[in-house]
């Protein structure tokens, strides 16, 4: 069974295809600059690269493209379209109703449109990319895996917010959290690390990358997440504020003369890494500042560090104890400096930090950084949202088949 | 010695004198609807409420008739004004300057009015009150109290905001809290009913009122503090919605057409506890329609509940491990279904709630209500943040007077 998974964003639009039997990639690219001069797609297959120039004037065509290159003679993986079983979208907002990966239907194209408020970003290029498949390869069935569907379990005292419920009622304000692909694919890998099952153990898991959430999983499902309505509350994250008193929008609106919309969008793109460090918000570049003193650089990592722990301690506390955490994606794999900070004072968990452990997990790999005496283990797994998706692709398509 | 502590509102002054021998309230009171129709004062001692109708059209007139009447013939507790030593003022924000009680100059009446930005309720009562003291006794040393002094010790990495560093260093944009005073006065008691001297200990005061915060205490500095950089951040309150996706308040714009002056107001004047129970934003409401089984009733304590446990949770992971903990303020001392619903779920941290001792506190006293042999004991403590003031202001005069 082969499925083609596909993440689409405002003007790209990546992929992976997968053989299923074995869960390898077959060939996997991006399609760049959509709608924009010089787009172009990068496609890589057994071990090559190639970059293909042409105008792609929409998401239809992107996919258009992709598929013709998966196809081609010289440099294509399969031999017909007809061998791709399904395709996949990572779709990030499922609102209120969709708590579970669907088959794709006029319905559900709807239900997304009108989810645009709540996903700003993403809504509108996720439809695009499913209606473009829909349009090229009519045959091919479609899976939406939401970002969202993960953290649908969450009870409703810790899903609201103390807002007048009028506005819950009316416009669906609540927390939704984000990155539940991962949490839950990374949750299940830790579960099987520990030997615990994993509808039967309490979780920590820390996805930290660009955009970072926490979440707290309890006999496999989630009671909390940091992310909220929307992907600004929670940790401090590469131009993302986090948590912040709501009061500081109007006051900056008066201090600056900027509306409510300019505030908004600096708390989303100039804030978080990028506004304490004034530099960049790329992780790989603060923490060679930080290896350098760089003031900024040493509070940047200590604001995100101590904020990783506060959750930490707040979801232990919601969970009433904890069998394993975990960090995964682009910072939580990859900064073992990050991960010191936020480890080496929990001591009242009973973690004991295994420095040497941490500084040694190869790129890509998983492993264990604390002590085996320890009485929390604490693991760095690889995150993979790709295979998550095709898995659930290939379940969705599978019970379809079954009914 | 004798102190007269003053809380001055926009159209309120609270006041109560003590006689700081023995630590009496030798009289108190109100003076009410100060600038408006039908103002008022309500005065208090030896057993006797006494109402006085005059009109007081600012906070002068109230602080005048406050003197005649404690020095009054009938009704009086003092025959001159000058057997006042001192009077304490309740200063809500002393922004970043301020970072511990102050003797009252001109410098100090200029700054709390350049702090109104920050503190927009309170800042210009605050020092009507003053300016009123110094107007009509100028010869009594006027001291101020902030509640945000405690709350200074904070490091760096706890009180900045994921902003960028120019909002901060242009507009003071930070954590600052408030209750200092409550939380510093409950706090020491805690480290004495423990047995454990105040700058040695871990604490975690949760000052539970109609505004509520929770405050980590390290060595007998604060280190933490869930309101912000005003009183809008943190727990659930009464009309406060506490912690929120920031998000949010564009996104109410856009859906209700209201501008973020009006968003903002709501979240601050008709959120929390009201806006959840949709009825009321008094807890002793609340708790009877809870006893009734009111969902909306149900579910406001389950939310403030959930909140408070997991703020606690991430400052015993903040403190690393904690040695006490306790609930102070209106809700907090008289809400034993409340801290009920905080306390049964923190085995994980050794405590065993005591439910008989909860339910059995007298109103106004202390108590403990975990087992004798919960590994954290957790207290209620009343807080009297008068009396601390009071204390404050002592101190103040004297080192004066040493110098």
């Amino acid at each position: 069974m082969k499925v083609l998974v596909v993440n689409a964003g405002s003007s790209s639009l990546k992929y992976q295809l997968f053989d299923m039997d074995t869960e390898e990639v077959i060939a996997k690219g991006n399609a760049e600059r959509i709608g924009l001069d010089g787009s172009f797609l990068k496609h890589k297959a057994n071990g090559v690269e190639t970059i293909l120039k042409k105008e792609l004037p929409n998401h239809a065509e992107a996919i258009a493209l992709i598929l013709e290159t998966l196809t081609d003679a010289q440099i294509g993986v399969i031999k017909d379209i007809k061998e791709i079983d399904a395709i996949g979208h990572r779709v990030v907002h499922g609102g209120e109703h969709y708590t579970e990966p669907c088959l794709v239907n006029q319905k559900v194209i709807d239900d997304l449109r009108g989810l645009v408020d709540l996903a700003p970003l993403h809504a509108v290029p996720n439809t695009d990319g499913i209606i473009g498949c829909m349009q090229v390869a009519p045959q091919i069935p479609n899976v939406t895996v939401f970002d969202t569907a993960f953290h649908s379990t969450m009870p409703d005292y810790a899903y609201l917010y103390g807002v007048p419920m009028q506005y819950y009622r009316d416009y669906a304000v609540r927390r939704y959290g984000a990155h539940g692909t991962s949490h839950k694919f990374v949750g299940q890998k830790l579960a099987e690390y520990i030997g615990m099952p994993f509808d039967k153990c309490k979780l920590v898991t820390c996805h930290i990358g660009n955009g970072s959430s926490i979440t707290a999983i309890n006999n496999g499902k989630c009671i909390d997440t940091s992310m909220g309505m929307t992907p600004l509350e929670g940790l401090i994250m590469g131009t993302r504020c986090g948590d912040i008193d709501a009061n500081v929008i109007q006051y900056l609106c008066k201090k600056t003369g900027y509306d409510v919309n300019k505030i908004t969008q600096i708390l989303n793109k100039e804030s978080g890494l990028l506004g304490i460090t004034e530099k960049s918000s790329d992780m790989r570049d603060i923490c060679e500042m930080y290896a350098r003193g760089e003031k900024p650089a040493v509070l940047a990592l200590e604001m995100l560090a101590y904020r990783i722990r506060k959750y930490i301690g707040s979801y232990v506390a919601a969970l009433d104890g904890v069998d394993a955490i975990c960090f995964t994606a682009g910072i939580g794999e990859n900064t073992p400096e990050l991960r010191e900070m936020v480890l080496t004072n929990l001591n009242y968990l009973g973690v004991k930090f295994d420095k040497d452990a941490n500084y040694s997990i190869p790129r890509g790999d998983d492993g264990l950084i604390t002590t085996k005496d320890s009485a929390i283990p604490v693991y760095v797994i690889s995150t993979n949202e790709e295979l998550a998706i095709a898995r659930e692709t290939v379940d969705v398509v599978l019970r379809k088949f079954q009914k």
